[in-house]
């Protein structure tokens, strides 16, 4: 990605013979195609190919990153237009959302946010005014226009961004008509879906019931019997390996992860569909169900993720007006050396098996999963997550991991993002950071070039490919 | 403050390109009047305005910082002159005292006290000669020369330094005759008091029983019952704020906040009262309390300051001897999560209401603290604090919060001092390793130089100053 | 040590002016002789002073961050020839065994490791090829010509290491027989045990009544009694003494100590002979250990290990099949606030007692241990460990701790390694580093070259000796 302002050396080290080496480095990767094994983009903006609406609704009113930090500045959520559950909204008007971000934009600075918003509006949309009160309605008319244009339809962009495959993520009961729809469609673009069960492991989601019912109903097994039940997600699993899925995620509380007998499982099943279960139940049947996954993805070879330590809907009164994933979501310290030693010492030594782990716990990264992911052959630490995909959060990554786990014990990038428009700025942030690292261990003489240069390749490109079987 | 031993680069950033930045950052900021809005200034300095004693008492027995790491290298408590709880001391004889400093100077080598006492000396008493046994009687002499010179008044070094407002902390008993005597003197000073309650707040510490019967009699109200012992605490409030105060200042073991009904908090506080609670009681009450406090911050507009996580008095033999805060607390894990999510979710969300939060478990700045700063509007993360206060401290802080909580959910600066002179110098290092930060930003060309400068400004004054309130 | 590839910058800082001021800090600190208060070599090597085995045993069967990192990309144990616990090897070439790591070279990229290796080839063994499947078979004939030659033999490279001092850590019952036999030789090499009592203080041991009976055996004391039992143990540490031993070591699940009453301990000590307790028990019989170990410290001078927070044998597949210290201990959470309370409020003041602590836990770094280490003048921050020693590990130690604990209460450097021919590159590294960040301060102008010059000697030569009393 070419930037025309001047700032070839974005994130770069700023000691010069450093810089100029992570400037050679990058150059041989800042143009490979794009691994995007983990997103959370709609396949719908694929399948439909519609222009995408105006700036508010692509920059702001779906990103929790951005209407967080404004909230934070006491900007309510009705002001910038976000739906509440009931269908609501406040302010509807997408200009006045928009002149909001930008007579707020000071509140970004320094985070990863501005960055990729930047970076997208120059090098995507080519638009380079800088964001201001002042020039607020003229981006606007800029960023309208553009979306407007054949070149910034979906599929174009994704043509142009350089995409190889893109996974999006979707509930276990989700029947994938989008991912059909493309898949019938001449289009040539690899959209594939991820199979995430948490509603139908989840017996605390509230949904939970109806979500049972609905698995039962799309595989005629009776998903109230524990054999019924599992066999239901079997078939889930191989439906979805069916559009292409070669992955699993699962976005659990904690990491917990927990042998149980058969009998002790279907005691502990029976309870949860009658609704006679606690918390530490509730704990125990999800960490249980880690436990069938894995033995499922043996089967299947689909692998596996694991994103723990979320602490959900931290402000009751959000939740309530505007529903899940809205911003409130908060890390909470993760155990990893306890909670994944029984699939660890079940599963972790298994050739066919790989499991992917992230964390929210930047403490447990040198602590816990650097040297577990550095034993384990199955075990693939996932890149900086959430809140630490950043320039610092990225680096912070590189320096606690690699010194035990090397770089190939790592996942590559997931740019983890529901922001299709971001995807390649994203990518390009990670690429200049990952460059920028290997740059300092030429630097230092801990690594000869020609081997860095075949390790940001790996980072940009290889591991994501071969840890998600693309 | 300029220094005339050629290390105007003291601090920043070593690149030559960077340094540069940063110096033109740290330029416009340098001479920017000082907001103190949290610190330990015993108020009769400015209300007799007599010398400063001489240095062992300025620079050693009062601060814990340096004779911690005096006796960590064997140096008694005894030798170091500091009065025990019985009023008796051992080694009387200052310049013996300040020798013991100067012959063990090499202990402090990377630490924020011998910055601080280095840059003290060259820039408030003009003391050039490095510290060093063969110097220290020199220097002994020097220093006691200047302390009676009128320039080195406390008022005169207020004014000296710059200083538009200097918050103390004070007991919720306390009368506030030096604020009084402040406030009825010519002098402009603006000098404030903080409200901490602690005292009577926390049934855990001895003198609670007889400080709730000193609130009793200052206010006239029944503090043995519970309605009583809230208008007695909501009176005080009014008088503090009568003297200035714009702000309430919370150090608790734990960050525990906790939502009781009215019933519930009635038998609670009986059964305190009547000394019938075990430490589970205690913790639940002060968690309780922090809601009273908070709701009463939504009334009278004053700030509330958390400041948990400090294992008080770690060792009990120098608490036997010499009494609390003398450099034996040690900081443990804290969690904030779910601790404050009582009082975020009940006034997290309100306008009117500001709580500035500290933490001396690091790992809780990216986990915690940022996300939580970085959503809800009421709540700003204190800066860099206590042992953090320092370099290395105040760069991983700002590493830490930005991506996730940016500039303006910070809280700016406090010096958290009960050493006067030493304010300048605290807030100089904060400046520039801010502006050093910044300039990192400029040079990665992830922040424009001009919105650099508004920053830089921002946290060296505007931010201090708005969350305040003052 | 000078390097023939034209990497004497290694490791220092890239700014120009910084590494400059670190080579030259190093080239005063590069050749001081080594002080190894802390290893796991085995005596053996120097009692019988034979040739080293072939490139397979020097470099990858005892190492297991070596043969952990081949097994986290799926190479089994066996085909890296392992000795089973039963004796038996899968893959007994080392030809074959020395191939797959240099077939595997790029796991290793960015780790000490490689590192460690790539200088101690160059600079011990002045093999200069680079590791790939091309070369593997000529450096392995070059290795193994060289390991035959006079000048490779132990005693000859414990000399040209300039090792001035060398501790191995030894079970109690251990009757050091090599020890007595490097004694007895005119060699002029030191080399002196470690008191481990482990093994016989940890009841959860499967050897630990086999450990019990044969320390009863050899100190003739009644050690199923809890007084014999003591007293056997005060015998032992006697014995150590003997042959120059200076520390005990401990290698503790936590960090818990416990302070009991002498009736409390004997009956404690009756339910853990009789088998009669569960894991809290153990727990606490550990902890009370600890208290009884520095107790005997305080009689008879040993310094005090504690080396905590690993979960040990993580995987028991490889438990059952290779036994212990096989590359699965990974690091968990460690208190130390609490669990070093009750004996740092014992003998933390103590003028004749010294205790190192070590951690895997980084988070306690700056929370709990500088904190700790910089107030009680018992205590010493053992250096960066195992995981940690590293070039960022090192870096993340100085920075986190060195600001509230200062440089002198650390411990200086501990190569705490089985494989002897690493050492002078492990001390290297760690110089560097040292270097490296001291270089920091100067150039930030917080500290003068010459007080930076004393304080790489401290680090590198006068910390471990003083610490350790060698």
């Amino acid at each position: 990605m070419t930037e025309k302002d001047g700032s070839d050396d974005r994130l770069f080290p700023t000691e010069p013979s450093v810089r100029s080496i992570a400037k050679e480095l990058y150059s041989q990767v800042k143009d490979v195609p794009l691994i995007c094994p983990h997103g959370h983009v709609d396949p719908r903006v694929f399948a439909d190919n519609a222009p995408f609406p105006d700036p508010a609704w692509l920059f702001i009113i779906p990103d929790h990153y951005v209407h967080r930090m404004l909230h934070s500045a006491g900007i309510s959520h009705a002001a910038l237009g976000l739906p509440g559950v009931d269908g609501r909204r406040g302010e509807t008007d997408s200009r006045r959302i928009w002149r909001i971000l930008c007579e707020n934009w000071h509140l970004f600075r320094g985070t990863p946010s501005r960055l990729w918003l930047e970076m997208e509006l120059s090098e995507v949309f080519d638009v380079h005014t800088p964001l201001s009160a002042a020039t607020a309605d003229e981006i606007f008319d800029q960023l309208t226009e553009r979306l407007n244009e054949p070149e910034y339809l979906p599929r174009a962009l994704f043509e142009r961004f350089n995409i190889e495959v893109l996974a999006t993520t979707d509930d276990a009961t989700d029947e994938l008509a989008s991912h059909r729809s493309i898949a019938d469609d001449p289009w040539p673009g690899r959209v594939i879906p991820t199979f995430r069960p948490d509603k139908v492991i989840d017996p605390e989601r509230p949904s939970f019931h109806d979500s049972i019912r609905t698995l039962a109903e799309i595989t005629g097994e009776d998903t109230t019997s524990y054999p019924g039940y599992l066999a239901a997600l079997r078939q889930r699993r191989e439906y979805f390996r069916g559009f292409g899925a070669t992955a699993t995620d699962h976005g659990h509380p904690s990491a917990l992860t927990a042998e149980l007998s058969n009998t002790e499982a279907e005691h502990l099943f029976k309870r949860i569909i009658e609704g006679d279960f606690g918390p530490q139940d509730a704990e125990l049947f999800r960490g249980h169900m880690l436990m069938q996954m894995a033995a499922m993805s043996l089967d299947d070879g689909l692998v596996m993720q694991i994103h723990p330590g979320s602490a959900r809907n931290h402000d009751p009164a959000l939740f309530a007006r505007y529903g899940p994933d809205q911003g409130a979501d908060i890390p909470a310290p993760t155990n990893y050396v306890d909670h994944l030693k029984p699939l660890l010492n079940r599963f972790g030594n298994e050739p066919s098996f790989t499991v992917v782990v992230f964390t929210l716990d930047e403490a447990t990264y040198s602590r816990e999963l650097a040297p577990l992911a550095g034993y384990y052959p199955a075990m693939q630490l996932g890149p900086a997550w959430w809140f630490y995909d950043s320039p610092h959060g990225i680096r912070r990554y590189r320096e606690l991991v690699t010194e035990t786990a090397g770089f190939f014990n790592t996942a590559g990038f997931n740019d983890d993002t529901r922001a299709f428009a971001s995807i390649p700025v994203r990518h390009d942030v990670a690429r200049r950071i990952d460059c920028g690292y290997l740059a300092q261990l030429v630097a230092e003489h801990q690594l000869p070039l020609d081997e860095a240069h075949a390790t940001a390749y790996a980072l940009a490109y290889g591991r994501a490919k071969e840890v998600y079987r693309l």
